[in-house]
């Protein structure tokens, strides 16, 4: 009896501290780019807080100040990451104006420590808001910045991730209950059909490639009732300016179409989305993103 | 005796779980760049079959489509990693045609997870081919992908890496052998010696600091008999055109000239490159890498 | 009896050789890039020392050769890791030349492997210095790296840094102690205060956000007198020509002025700092940072 309660105690002792613990990864973006200390800064607050953190970064390289492509790459990102999952974004340009700091928990159980100021518009729609709490600064702030008052990244956001993404207090902590209406949220044209053609806007470009994503999701474009290998009719338009106004075929993937041939497809969230194989249709075309980024597409008459 | 058997019992509990199960690390590499959610979404895949998973990155900023560079980004590194290590490499201008995906592990232990199209081409050669795998795609997939034909980093090499790397299926399950001479490979001009100069390419610039790596190996260059501190004659070529003909010192290493000044030196892969010490050689000259940048090297005449 | 000692033994065997045994963080900082497999390649190196080591990086876009920046950055992010951290800092133009190779462990318990260049100017000041010691290269140096002479982050400074960080040798077995005198430092305008006006530099600015951050700590700030909301008389040099004279309120943070009006505030150092709410700063005047960038401030005439 007196050597297995030994046991048990010594058993405690070794797993509690350690890695056994399971800790829930804590995810960073930012606008704050690669090239100074402030990404490293916000680790070692957080290391400090719990050496067995496990930290990843989503990206750094937000243009700054852009909240709604911030926003856009939560949307992209989180769905890939288990529950419990923390993701730090800052993206602040209001530091120092009156904006709320929030930890939303969306309904599968990821969670969200950034300014209330729009970053997390996407991901409340897309995942579900489960409950949103205001932090209360007073309470969770690293010690020693009260004099600090221009990057609460360091401060504020990594401390509290930090926190909750190692167990050592619970989400209901952080602060006290908002009402899911209370965040900030950016108004954007949803992907719609008129009988005839599906709406939408081009959120974000897949940068590194040049393609075109739109926010027309599988289930709008379908009412086209377009099949693989079907001709399109691709308008879009910066304001009130046509930019682009081409035919395209539809298909599954680049492979699909010959090398400097323009498609159609479905992207990796499934909305449709406009490239050259082999080569950068933004580039080539001038087209940028944004709310201003307007698409039409229809079937191309035959 | 019961009290032993417990101990046993929960020591496997706590053990099996953790981190004490070793596990081999994850190295990332891909033409994706940093600036959107795509590395991010690869980790997310794999943390969510394993959150013990070490993952690191070799680089993300291979550029895009550019198969020969990220064959040479993996050459270069891939030594300075253990057995076991596993290696996602995702640049891959083919998706959806018909290529094969497989794994590739080498003879000194490492596995490389990958597009067949020519990525391996130069980890094959210098670690040797222990064995190749077509990856069984109908099985190790991630889950809820099949209407996704476009991010196979993120749908496939992500999730099948991070199954190995994890320890959760052993090598021979990904899929059938294959023959290694059914790997694609790219040619290119091997390191050689006429009986006066010696012969390569610029497969890839020191790209950060601007020096040019040629392929030509310490043996091959020793067939010149020269040794430090003799002068060489140098030409590089871009396709027939002489773009760069001049004398430089044979040295040890930067430090070995006056700032400003020409060097030949071994570089950190022991091969023979040229530089200008604290100064861009490959800016000054306008000197690029792959293919077609041939180099001539011989003792510069008295 | 026998069976607690079994448990004893059995503990032992599970807790030394996992992450139970804590390791101290290794953090990178190099002016390699991240284009290439050189950074990798340190952690490969690392990761074969002790696959339980904890690697972060600081940042590897230090402009190539810049000691002063990375000196900067350094003193910028070291003050939010832990005691017992060790720092790999990496910019070597002087690879090949009879520079020493040392570690510092400042008075705060922290650790920095580098070349002996100046690197270490800032954070030596700040953190102070405990202890130098100079790296026996002939006894702590990457197996197999002999022929090798230009890249010490790898063969050199990641070997040692990941003994440290493992626990694997104390810090006494690096190599013989060295004067403190004896570390280089790079000679810099402090900042001061003339009964009118305070004095300092740009020694770097917070480039992704373009704000020009100066050297001119609280303390000497204070000498002005100056409260929140008061006017500013503020002068940049480049060398001898005036870059820059105009007034700006001093405030707490960004949102405490107009979008696109100057402001000055004690930045996240609590430095004296200029900037553009929601602009950039040092684009628009065509500010950059040095120890030539000299900075003047007084409280503007009424």
């Amino acid at each position: 009896m007196k050597s297995k309660l030994l046991v048990l105690i010594l058993l405690g002792v070794v797993a509690l501290p350690g890695q056994l613990w399971a800790q829930a990864p804590l995810v960073f973006q930012s606008d704050f780019g690669l090239k100074d200390g402030a990404v490293a800064a916000m680790k070692g607050v957080a290391f400090s807080i719990s050496p067995d953190l496990k930290m990843y970064d989503l990206t750094h390289e937000i243009p700054a100040f852009n909240i709604w492509e911030g926003a856009y790459r939560l949307k992209e990102t989180a769905p890939y990451w288990p529950a419990g999952t923390v993701f730090v974004a800052v993206i602040d340009p209001g530091v120092g104006t009156e904006r709320k700091s929030i930890v939303l928990k969306t309904k599968t159980g990821q969670y969200f420590v950034t300014p209330d100021n729009g970053t997390l518009t996407l991901v409340a729609e897309d995942l579900g808001v489960a409950e949103i709490r205001k932090i209360d600064e007073a309470k969770y702030r690293r010690p020693g910045s009260e004099k600090s008052y221009t990057f609460q990244g360091r401060d504020l956001y990594a401390y509290v991730g930090a926190y909750l993404a190692s167990g050592k207090i619970p989400y209901e902590e952080v602060g006290p209950q908002l009402d899911a209406e209370e965040m900030v949220v950016i108004p954007y044209q949803k992907p719609s059909f008129d009988g005839k053609a599906v709406f939408g806007t081009i959120p974000v470009l897949d940068i590194q490639f040049g393609n075109a994503w739109t926010n027309i999701d599988e289930a709008t474009f379908k009412k086209l009732g377009v099949k693989k290998g079907d001709l399109l009719s691709v308008q879009i338009k910066n304001g009130e300016d046509v930019v682009f106004e081409e035919n395209m075929l539809f298909v599954n993937t680049f492979g699909d179409v010959a090398e400097g041939e323009m498609l159609a497809y479905l992207n990796s969230l499934l909305n449709l989305s406009f490239a050259i194989n082999l080569d950068n249709f933004a580039e080539t075309y001038g087209i940028a993103s944004g709310p201003d980024w307007h698409v039409r597409v229809q079937k191309a008459a035959p």
